[in-house]
This record gives C-alpha cells, structure tokens and sequence, in this order.
C-alpha cells in the first residue's frame, strides 16, 4: 500500500515506510501498488490518477466536524483523532488548529521559508543567513540576529498564547524545530500518514 | 527649512509642515530652502545632494549610544530623546527598539505590506484582502481571517512580551493601527521629524 499527500507544491508518497517526494511538475512513476491519498491541489489529484488510475482519494472517508469554512483536507486529517490540543503542521505555511471536543478553528502563519523570502524583499539590507537556533532570551544586537529572533518568535508566541496549558502536536518540515520551545509537545513526523492508514483501516477498504 | 528622511523605497520630506514623498527613482525638484537629511540608502543620499547641493546629511551631529552593530540611522532617530520605553517604527518593516538608560537593541519583524505580498506566493488559495480589523479575541473560521489574525497576532505579541509594563512610542505609517493594541503606548507620527528638529536646534546648525 503507497500513501500519498499532495500539498501546495509536492506529492509527498509513503512507499513501504520510506518518504519519497515529487514536485508537482515532475513526471510520476507507474506503481503497481495500491495507492490512497489526500490532496489540497486538484490539478495534482488529476495527474496522479492519470499516471495511477488506481489511486484512490480518502476523503470521502473522513468526517470531520468544524464550523471553519474551507479548512484544507490535510489541516482535518493532521487533527482527525485528536481532542483538547493543539496541532501544528509547519511546512511552506504553519496551520496552527484547535481541538476540544472538536475542531473550534484555527489560524495560518508564514512558514519559515516565506518569512526568509520576505525579508530581503523589503531591504538588501536584510539579506541574511537565518539562525533557527538563536537565544531567544537576550534582545538582539545586531540585524541577523534582530531578524532571526523575530521569525522566531512572531511564530512561537502565537502558539503559545492559543495553546494555554495544552498538548501542542506537531507535524511538518519545521515541526520538530518548533516542537522544542514548547513543554507540553510531541512532534509526530508522519502524522498525516498514521492517520490515513487508521481510516483506511478502520473503512476496511484494503482489497 | 526642508526635513527628509530616505529610506529603503522613498524620500519622505517634510516642507512647511507638510509630507511629501517621492520614489527614489523620481526625478525631484530643486528647492531653495535650507535641507537638512537622513538617510539609511547612500544612493539615495548622493542623489538629493546632487539635485540640492545645500542639503545637509545630519548624522554627524548624532551621538546615539548603543552595542548594536549595524542600527540604521532611522531607527537611532526615532529612539533619541526616549530612555525606559519600547520604539516601534511600523513600516515596510516593524523595527521594535529597547530603550533602558541607553538602547538595549532590538528586532525586526516584516511590515504588514511584507506579510500581505507572502500569504499568496505560498499558495494561491490564500489570496486574500487583509481585515486589520480582525477580532483577535476569537479563533478564525475562515482562512480569511486566519491569516489576518495570524498576521496581527504575530506582530503584537512579540512587542507585548518585550514591552512588559513599559511605555511603547508607536511611529511609521502603520503605527496607529498598532498603538491600538497596547494600553500603554502613544502614537507620534512625526517622531523621526520631530527629533531631528531638536537635533538641529540643540546643535544650532540652522543659519
């Protein structure tokens, strides 16, 4: 069985336990496997299934409550058997949602990569190497660091205050980056996969 | 006498009390009035001397005492008569200084115009109008407002948590909106004209 997430800008495959990515405009292998997947992307849905014409999309599995209108398929499937926390998922943007009883809304930060791009956009003069690891508890003394320290918290102050006491999960590219300024955090790299292989499951749809 | 503050994308001129802008790309006129500059874009500078030979570039007059590497001259401006209080510039870019007895250092986080251009190059469906106006006391329901409120959210919280219970002098043409946000603070719109007035008059420079 091959899973796949298929984001903004990636096909993202689970193939026997290892992650492969192809980019959107890349040409996708003919595999013989059975495939399931998620997609934000229509456009990248229909060329997996033109490739894979047995790809099948699980959304249809899911039911997933929330008053939020248009949340993203994968925002629902990252928070899909979660209650009274919180779920980051920090990729190319940083989707931070609620969970109570059930999913009470949520908010989308620029991933790190944006907040890079951005800076040199606004002044030559803020065209530096970020530093992910800088001491965010000493104020800044010069822009590299000025410029890292505020990436740094403008994404972890937010969080925090919405999180209160707690559990914050994790997810994403930048998930485990983030995971270690919080107390009360996990960081489950494959969230989104463990989470499709429990509703295919638990639908019993494996031929 | 004519003040002008160039920055990273204009010449801001304040002329018989009046702003005036002007692109540096602009062609600008020859005024016959006394100039007196700052400036953190050298080509911006050689350009007003070279259209207004009598222009004066006022930063030698300027003692600002800091370990800081690298402050703009904008940023000390703005910070020069303060002492135990949070400067925050709302520009292009949000420069939030940290007065004590002397400047503290600081950090820089993107404009709003810098977060506004970032949320679409991410991805296409989050493309939308900004609401400044945004409750930030309710979890969004839509993406709309999840980005707003993440974009409010993530420039206030890192000035309210450096801020503790100090004074913050807002300035820059986001800065009102801003001020709104914190009991504490003022609004000075023409703090960095303001101050270098006092810097011309204390120096008795002006002919």
């Amino acid at each position: 069985m091959i899973l796949c997430d298929i984001g903004n800008s990636t096909y993202h495959f689970l193939i026997e336990g290892k992650d492969k990515r192809y980019l959107l405009d890349e040409e996708l292998p003919k595999f013989d496997d059975e495939i399931y997947f998620v997609s934000v992307n229509d456009r990248g849905s229909k060329k997996l299934i033109k490739s894979n014409p047995q790809a099948k999309n699980i959304e249809k599995l899911m039911k997933f409550e929330t008053e939020y209108k248009g949340l993203g398929i994968d925002r629902a499937l990252a928070c899909y058997f979660e209650k009274n926390c919180i779920v980051v998922d920090a990729g190319s943007a940083i989707t931070v949602d609620i969970m109570d009883e059930k999913h009470s809304g949520g908010f989308i930060l620029p991933g790190c990569k944006a907040y890079m791009n951005t800076y040199p956009k606004i002044s030559k003069k803020l065209n530096f190497d970020f530093d992910i690891n800088i001491n965010l508890d000493k104020i800044p003394l010069q822009t590299k660091d000025a410029i890292s320290y505020a990436m740094m918290k403008s994404i972890i102050l937010p969080i925090k205050e919405v999180s209160k006491d707690r559990k914050i999960i994790f997810t994403g590219g930048d998930g485990e980056l983030f995971s270690k300024y919080f107390e009360n955090s996990v960081y489950k790299k494959d969230l989104i996969f463990m989470n499709m292989k429990r509703i295919i499951d638990a639908n019993n749809c494996i031929a």
